[in-house]
């Protein structure tokens, strides 16, 4: 039964949406097992008090210490007593499969590359993050911000590891990637990406070079960049939306027939916000790892939780780091 | 009296719109006179017939060759009779004080930096973007694609352009400048931000770090980046737009109860529309030149070349280039 690891305080809100999400994930879908890690009496607080159906599906491991937002990421390795690090550290001594943590994310990130350990050939682990695309479907960035400064070859590796995670996890049989840049034409590009263009040419998946707006257009499936532009592609694209649904908000305060209008509209606006809310899609796999991490937003609701959770599963289902291994063998 | 070079016919809808916008510019304002440059033939055929008001402010210079989009940027030089190259020529000759052209941006950037030439001690020109923010008003992000591989010293002079240019243009009498990096902490940024850093810090008006997000929420008022990143973050939001105003009228379609709100909210999308219009700014200045030069959309309407013409007589009026020169001089 695949185990999943679950950093239950590093969240900005404690232990409260986290629990409960976990217990809903654990109601909702059958076949795995949670190990939650920090203050055991926190946790207990948020769970059901009769819950003998769970009890072979649910553990807590107590750990005293948590790694706060405001910590830096490099003290991490010396706090053996914090979630984060005891949640990893299951993982890397085979007691559960996948670590989930909405925590301190470059601590996460850190503490999961060096004890877990990546994939044979590959340098660097990257975030990969999903978006909306205009069909109702979904594209991947990656790296959004593991690596702000990258090398060609990293760019390349970003390219297998999307094209893998999108064909196992998103179900495309055939995905295409793209090399985020400043023009549609091979010509174009600074000089990390001319050089990565190079060695992306000879995956078969690889389309060429795209355009800010093609995240979001569907003719492409991963998008590649380096982790400073992906984080600002990423912040851009949420305060775009925000400004927008603020706009929209603050006129329609301003007259009553728009009121009426933005009431018959409410299933639209529910849809849209479904649409752009990263609760559904739960947090961003860290890949390029020998083993499933996946990073959740630190304001993760318990439905972000148990959807990251069902991630997790997928990613262990779909021996997504063999698959990764493998394509890299085979270029 | 002022007067304006427009290219007649690099935009990609020929002459129309542009000898429209430019003919409306001379009815709506005063004390300024227009150089049409283009096939003449062409121009007259957009020119009211009867305009002896204008006779005074409107003249046309024969230009027998048109840059088109897919031409590529370095053949330009050779190009002398391009309306493009008549039109710098225009400014470098002490014919007109500025040059707006809708044609092929990066004909129109190598055209007037060697033609019309660089202030004292800026290195490279940056191209400016007018964008949104929640508050109604206006920032500027610069470069968006004047220079993809760019040197602290490059970020640099740009800070020291955008906040002349905002204080000057926009009105903001202590602008403030922040430098677009993956996080607000100065610890932030890839190298080439962490360098840029340590220079601006010289520069009362700047901020620190911003993020994306920071672009649109008023925070600061100039956003600093390389004009690989501006490409992206350009394009990224012109995306995130577009899908959400998709997104909003699909659904619609399928709800005769949405159709009824979005009747009701139309003046919302209205304004909402205007607020995201790039028509309604113009076009976007090419900063650190001796001379004003205004980059069109290719796509412009009437309304945009209106606006980018009024955008070249408060630069003119405003003295940019005599501005920028003395605070560099103060530094």
């Amino acid at each position: 039964m695949i185990t999943i690891a679950l950093d239950a305080m590093g969240g900005d809100f404690g232990a409260e949406p986290i629990v409960t999400g976990a217990v809903q994930a654990l109601y909702e879908k059958k076949g795995f097992r949670l190990i939650l890690v920090g203050d055991r009496d926190e946790i207990e607080k948020y769970l059901p008090k009769k819950r003998r159906k769970l009890k072979d599906r649910l553990d807590i491991v107590e750990s005293s210490d948590v790694i706060s937002m405001e910590d830096s990421a490099t003290d991490v390795f010396k706090r053996k007593e914090s979630s984060i690090y005891r949640a990893v550290d299951l993982v890397r001594n085979g007691k559960a499969d996948a670590v989930v943590s909405a925590g301190h994310s470059g601590a996460t990130m850190s503490l999961a590359t060096l004890r877990i350990g990546r994939i044979p050939k590959i340098s660097r682990p990257a975030i990969a993050a999903y978006m909306p695309t205009k069909d109702g479907k979904r594209s991947l960035v990656l790296d959004v911000g593991a690596n702000v400064d990258c090398k060609p070859e990293h760019l390349f590796q970003f390219g297998i590891m999307g094209e893998v995670y999108a064909r196992e996890i998103l179900g495309i049989q055939n995905p295409k990637v793209g090399l985020l840049s400043n023009g549609e034409e091979d010509s174009k590009g600074n000089e990390l990406t001319k050089a990565s263009f190079k060695l992306l040419k000879k995956l078969p998946s690889f389309k060429g070079n795209v355009e800010g707006n093609n995240i979001f257009d569907g003719s492409v499936d991963v998008i590649v960049c380096d982790g400073f532009v992906g984080n600002l592609v990423l912040k851009t694209s949420e305060g775009v939306a925000e400004t927008i649904s603020d706009f929209i908000k603050k006129r329609i305060k301003k007259s009553a027939i728009a009121i009426a209008g933005a009431i018959l509209m409410k299933k639209v606006f529910r849809l849209l916000k479904k649409e752009i809310d990263y609760a559904e899609y739960g947090g961003a796999p860290l890949l390029g790892l020998k083993a499933c991490t996946i990073i959740s937003h630190g304001k993760s609701n318990p439905k972000a939780i148990k959807n990251a959770i069902f991630q997790a599963i997928s990613y262990v289902n779909g021996d997504i780091e063999s698959k990764i291994e493998e394509k890299l063998k085979n270029i």
